[in-house]
């Protein structure tokens, strides 16, 4: 065989090689400064997948957890399913006369920002429960998508699908490239989310957790329908995420990521799993790209959670430090 | 290059192309005999799946959900969570002597099998929470195991495990070779079957859904426990199966099977897929094999659902005809 057959034939066996193997891994983090925050998630990464590490866990126990409001995609100056809510009511006004003179809608109406503020993430589901109450899931679903794609948030002017966390994505990517099963565990509406978010975090459906309402089936002359009641089912925030997580998953996460104390019990239950385990708080520090906030904001308040992070030595990514950009939208061609 | 240099090539790119093609397709449903419930699968399957076809699902709507008991393993003479609940009962006896005046326990301690053959899944439940209220889940999960490694049918003299249905689990690795992902739907308790339920269907704990309990987190002295409270959170039952379907899946299921009438809204609901969808139902005809029973069973009954397999054209298997074997021990070698 010639030099030049033998080099053929390893080139061709070569691009067989390469085309089967699934694991081809981009640089990982790319849109993050090389700090602390980077090098602990691939330190982690690295140890618990080497199947040569005293640390390594199986591909099926890879279960990561990640908080959504302030964690994946900002949260300011109002949780976004407030916004949506608030949309909702402004166009349904007219056949509700009476919301005028009765809180929370009245200041909704009114504007009256520095009432809606006060909005907890309990309230603003019965607001969207009770605005969509007896609407079937596939209705709901649509009447999201189409406010994802017209509503803009009302100081960055974009769509809200556009300012989630560039340096999230990439993190999420990564974990997913090294096995890791991502999942959303959010106080957020679970069927709001579903509406649009496996677009923009290649997430599926089945992999998002959030609060949910009570529904009822229905079946008329041989038509199945779902229908949503004006009553919560769970809430899926504080000690609710670290429950929900084992009605729904069944497994203890390996990695979790939060950014307030609603996510301080799914840090702790993951910080309880006997496989190594990574706690990661997102520290809003960015007042001129984001916002800086944490132990007195009046959303995603981060203070316990913070006490606990340094205690435990858990990863806190400071926002303005630690990331190159903040939103998909700043990348460079 | 001679004959047999160009042979070894093409050995050697044949081995590469196979070794990394992860749709080796095994021959389907080995178990079952040619009948019309096999080709109708295997017709449905193919078509489907095939890019050309006016009928193709993608990937990540390819959801498939069963029933556990009575359609993927036997459920006589009575439900095999209730000889759990009453071995368990007989263990913790000695710490109860109430129990002796209190049904059911009193059925259950006296071998009182008239009484205990009316305990519905509910009951069944509440038994086995009133029991085990008060473990962490790691303690729950530990005991399930432990007798599911030791008890025995009182009939068939093997352990529970093996009382599985060869075809069934056939049928669920034929469709995950077509990328279908799996869920069991059941009446039984969630944390029950995921304690050993994956190693028998190859279902990861977190495509499980059943009834479940309530919880409890608590966090102390910097140790997170999930404990077990004596309330029923929710019942994974006829209208519930497709409830939680959409609550924990959001997805409409393409593919459903189950056995009994508590089976039939998740078959309705999976019928309404605008997306072409199978109906399923495991009809027990065979008495000398496995058992037969369907309208009139106090467990398991199938009547308004075979009324509808019929009048809707949805495919009925007849266990005694259909299928050449019923459990993986009669395979032979």
């Amino acid at each position: 065989m010639s030099l030049f057959k033998t080099f053929n034939l390893f080139s061709i066996l070569f691009i067989f090689a390469t085309s089967c193997n699934p694991k081809t891994k981009t640089t990982p983090l790319k849109s993050w400064n090389d700090v602390t925050s980077k090098s602990n998630i691939i330190a982690y990464v690295e140890d618990v997948t080497n199947p040569q590490s005293e640390n390594f866990i199986p591909i099926d126990k890879r279960i990561a957890t990640f908080d959504n409001d302030g964690n994946l995609w900002s949260e300011q100056p109002m949780y976004f399913q407030l916004y949506f809510a608030i949309d909702r009511i402004k166009e349904l006004a007219a056949e509700h006369s009476e919301w005028k003179a009765q809180q929370p809608y009245k200041a909704i109406l009114e504007d009256d920002l520095e009432t809606l503020k006060h909005i907890d993430m309990k309230n603003l589901i019965e607001l969207v429960m009770a605005t969509h109450a007896g609407s079937t899931t596939d209705e709901f679903d649509n009447i999201v998508k189409n406010w994802i794609a017209t509503a803009k948030h009302p100081t960055k002017n974009v769509s809200y699908d556009k300012l989630v966390y560039q340096p999230m994505l990439e993190l999420m990517e990564y974990l997913r490239e090294y096995d890791f099963k991502t999942y959303i565990v959010s106080g957020g509406g679970v069927d709001f989310m579903r509406a649009f978010v496996t677009d923009i975090y290649g997430i599926p459906a089945e992999q998002i957790l959030g609060t949910r309402i009570k529904t009822a089936f229905e079946y008329k002359n041989g038509t199945a329908t779902i229908k949503r009641l004006p009553e919560i089912d769970f809430i899926d925030d504080k000690e609710g995420k670290p429950l929900n997580i084992q009605k729904i998953i069944g497994k203890k996460p390996v990695f979790a990521s939060g950014n307030s104390d609603g996510d301080l019990q799914m840090m702790q239950w993951t910080a309880s799993n006997k496989l190594k385990s990574f706690m990661l708080y997102v520290h809003h520090t960015d007042s001129e790209r984001e916002w800086a906030y944490d132990r007195d904001s009046h959303i995603g308040r981060l203070d316990k959670g913070l006490d606990q992070a340094h205690k435990d030595g858990w990863t806190v990514i400071d926002m303005k430090n630690d990331w190159k950009i903040i939103y998909p939208y700043e990348l460079k061609n």
